[in-house]
């Protein structure tokens, strides 16, 4: 039997481009596409939907979608009723039921059979519904009750969507045991494991992935196939990578944030299942970020975040670049535009923009330096647009801060200091920057990374502004890591100062960020521990961090739940960011 | 048998507080405390508490608290056998389950039994978890899965938390209909319905909490008891409003917005239930928001806003009060400030203000005028403030605008001009009505509306920043409505030409919103029609819509959703807002 995957890559409800695709590949003319053929989850409607699939103008558009598809399948097979004979597609997607009104009671996340001459038929529905960090699965869908073997040309395939092949605490069943045991009691040997996904990126998942599928082709005794898609929603990128696994080798591997077909035969007879009675072959986890995320080192004391290495920077390094592209051409924008400090922050940025930038595409860099600014922070500035080969703009805001200064005094007879001297000046750029923004209509790219945002070292309005934070998902000494790397692929593109020197602000005379907090070794190690262990400041403590300074950096991190909660999109990287998937009180009681 | 309901206020996890409040409740002298005492759903832990639940630092302190909550009735009662004898608490609280590493593995939300002598016991589980809107319990909570009528000195009490008593097409059971079943299969006559709850605030709600207390009272042939919880969280405004019905008459109702204490005595013999056998008395809802929220007048062509009456008003007009008073309370801030154009959004969101504040609290007015800014502008401003015997300050900004022009031409050789132009105005005063509350240590309102939010018509860390908006849940025609309410009640506070004259941005030349937008009472209801009836373009034509406007309104509304998606938290006032139980793609394909 021959088996395509069909990475794809479309756009959430782009039912015109969805309906084109499989057109084309209905009328394919060579004999390639006889077989089975894949497609991810809710490949028919896109991944994640959320509140757009409770929205009638969405189920009225996919409902004319999924009539003009069987419509499809009908005339076109009663034009070829040979071409396609053999031909099955399974093609992930919502089943809605309605009421009498014709509005929507339950919605289905399953497998649709599409064979040429018939209708859609869905096959299967999803089981477990993930509802912890960013999925919402329960607050739209319902679960499936039922294991699904299929019958298919004399093989015996078992079904999988997703989650289902990740059964944990979070949930009352587990569909790869009742698999087993189904498959004992009636004697059935599995051919073949499909498991569609729509599974998002980050650091780590994809190993974990094929791990989890060997051990559970081990189990069942039959290789596994699982298919993913690729796309950037907002926040989530979506990296492909779809594979075909026994139970120790990798036969096939598709490509990472990209689209692909992989093309399969499958031939070996199914073997008998030889696993022990009682494998328990998943984890118990408590935390799902620290499953999937172990960041923190526990041997040293105090516990210290494990440093990155090549091939993780390189994976950063892509998904950035594609979360950057995929956001950018979903909002239409093909220009971009970036505030440069002279620190190291915002030259990765613009230095991540640049090496993805497509050949149609703009991007600018803006010095805006104040009376505080370092002669450094403007030579360090032009000689990384020298070396990116790209336009640097300056503006000044000396005199506007002056001149800011002086109204102050006129209107409130009161002196513009402190604080509110330090945040106007991050505030101005911010407007000044989207002043610029609105002339081009280029996207601004965003500049903080995760320790910034977990203790609030930012201006609301500020330096916190942007249309999407590349690096919001990366602490500090991430920052470093990924920067050294560039540096290495790419000659010491960055200037080596802009590494080195302190980082600072530079807000007002002399400031430094380490006079104000903890070294980033040790501030992202505690910041790790709160967020992806959900660790108490005992616990950080025990594993031999300073009492005071985790206490410190627990109440910045409590304090400045209001910055984080009017940030832009964070594009995720890691089993835990500040985004979708992070649900804080903004005004809760502290507690110690 | 006393029944007392103790209508609580306190803040999300504070267990000292509660402590003192239990302990308290405890010491009193008098023979008043004798009976059963009902505190609201969550009251051990405060609700929502989002993510904190899966904190080691909330999960340690809350477990800290049970064990002194433990140690209190063991040790009070020892030293006073006699003073507590016959009294017992059902109280709100989380219930954990823990691995052998002290992790969580499950939480449930559950009513405990307090009995002075003994140690807590979790009597009941909550068995529908709401997961819609802004409901996220099955991310955090396990249903309960049985029915609990309680023995309690010689009465028959069905135990619920609030939920329970809303069983719809979102769930696939029914407690209510499972307790009439189980009633009369096992010739069970109830005495009581017991309904603890943290149900949030919005317009026309504590009607139907009454409407279907009286008719589940009828049903199972009880008087109910519905305890609800006074606070502000965030956005979500606990309004209290705790009754004692019959299945006819309301016996007792609480305050709402502030604490209450209601006494209540049962003595009535319970009744042989008298409904029908297949009573279906839950109208079928597919949306949600439309049960709670029948705002479209669908009589008219076309379907139009129903317009607030003075109930309505004056309900919402407490509602913000409060909402303000909490944030601020929670935020620790004592001061308001507020940016006024002299249109009517920010002239009513000053008043509101002025209307709740404290003593010892103080509001100050900005006005920011700049080259578009008409004369009557400042003169209606200062006319308000006057009214209001608050400060005006004013901080021109004309020429720190001609100044950024200048620079602009200086860097960048072009002319800041068009929508840059406009937005910088708006920009710059954000940035300076930011730096006056930095040096005052005030809480800035924001004084955006729904329709404006929904629109995107406002300009991103412009006028829509703020630490909390007040308005954000009220349509342009609903401020009308509320300011000529205000107007009515408090002679004229407003001036009047603030509500008759056009609205209008005031950042270019003759700009008038009324030039590029549909009249605000038809823009106000293909909104409502779009948000809270989940209506398609094709619906809204339906009922008598313009085509055009219909089309420009949508456009609008999907492209503005990277606005909201970094706007402030906005005071909920309806079924559905813009706000945490608004979930969509910020980038998703156009549908028509």
């Amino acid at each position: 039997m021959n088996i395509t995957i069909h990475q794809t890559h479309h756009q959430v409800a782009d039912f015109s481009g969805l309906f084109s695709f499989l057109q084309k590949l209905f009328e394919k003319k060579n004999g390639d596409y006889k077989g089975l053929h894949l497609f991810p989850e809710n490949f028919l409607t896109g991944y994640p939907l959320k509140d757009l699939c409770l929205q009638k103008s969405f189920i009225c558009s996919y409902q004319k979608f999924l009539k003009d598809l069987n419509k499809l399948s009908l005339q076109f097979f009663g034009q070829n009723p040979e071409k396609l004979s053999g031909t099955t597609l399974l093609l992930g997607g919502l089943s809605y039921s309605f009421d009498k009104e014709g509005l929507p009671t339950q919605i289905k996340n399953v497998i649709y059979k599409l064979t040429p001459g018939k209708e859609l038929e869905a096959l299967y529905t999803k089981r477990l519904l993930p509802n912890y960090d960013i999925y919402d699965e329960r607050k739209y869908f319902a679960p499936g009750e039922e294991l699904k073997i299929w019958d298919f040309e004399g093989k015996k395939i078992l079904l999988l969507i997703c989650e289902d092949m990740w059964p944990s605490h979070f949930y009352k069943i587990d569909p790869i045991k009742e698999a087993k045991e189904h498959c004992q009691k009636k004697n059935i040997l599995l051919d073949l494991i499909i498991n569609i996904s729509a599974s998002p990126f980050h650091l780590g998942k994809a190993e974990k992935r094929i791990d989890r599928a060997q051990e559970i082709s081990h189990v069942l005794g039959a290789p596994m196939v699982y298919v993913n898609r690729v796309g950037g929603e907002d926040e989530i990128l979506f990296d492909g990578g779809s594979f075909i696994t026994d139970e120790k080798n990798l036969l096939r591997e598709g490509k990472t944030f990209e689209k692909d077909e992989l093309q399969f035969k499958l031939s070996s007879p199914p073997q008998k299942v030889t696993a022990k009675e009682s494998d328990s072959f998943i984890q118990t986890v408590n935390t799902w970020e620290s499953f999937f995320n172990p960041q923190l080192n526990f041997k040293s004391s105090p516990a210290e975040l494990n440093p990155l290495n090549d091939l993780q920077c390189e994976t950063i390094l892509k998904a950035i670049g594609f979360g950057i592209q995929e956001y950018a051409k979903k909002c239409g924008l093909n220009n971009f535009i970036v505030a440069l400090s002279g620190g190291m922050d915002s030259a990765l940025v613009v230095t991540l923009i640049k090496l993805f930038l497509k050949k149609d595409q703009l991007l600018e860099a803006l010095y805006m330096p104040g009376f505080y600014s370092a002669n450094l922070s403007f030579e360090l500035s032009q000689k990384l647009c020298q070396n990116l080969n790209i336009p640097m703009f300056q503006f000044p805001i000396k005199f506007l801060h002056s001149t800011v200064r002086n109204s102050f005094q006129d209107a409130f007879k009161e002196d513009l200091q402190g604080l509110a001297d330090e945040n106007i000046q991050s505030r101005l750029r911010g407007s000044f920057l989207y002043a610029r923004s609105n002339l081009t209509n280029a996207m601004v790219l965003n500049t903080s990374n995760k320790s910034e945002l977990a203790v609030g070292y930012s201006t609301l309005y500020g330096d916190s502004v942007g249309a999407l934070s590349p690096l919001g998902d990366l602490y500090k000494s991430e920052v470093f890591a990924l920067a050294n790397y560039i540096n290495k692929k790419y000659n010491n593109i960055i200037p080596e100062q802009v590494i080195t020197r302190p980082p600072s602000a530079e807000l007002r005379e002399g400031q430094e960020d380490a006079h104000s907090l903890p070294p980033y070794e040790r501030l992202d190690a505690i910041l790790e521990g709160f967020l992806s262990y959900r660790m108490s400041q005992e616990d950080l403590i025990k594993h031999g961090h300073n009492n005071e300074e985790v206490s410190k950096v627990f109440k910045l991190y409590q304090k400045s739940e209001f910055k984080r909660f009017q940030f832009c999109p964070i594009i995720k990287l890691k089993a835990k960011s500040f985004g979708f998937g992070y649900r804080m009180p903004l005004s809760s009681k502290n507690i110690d």
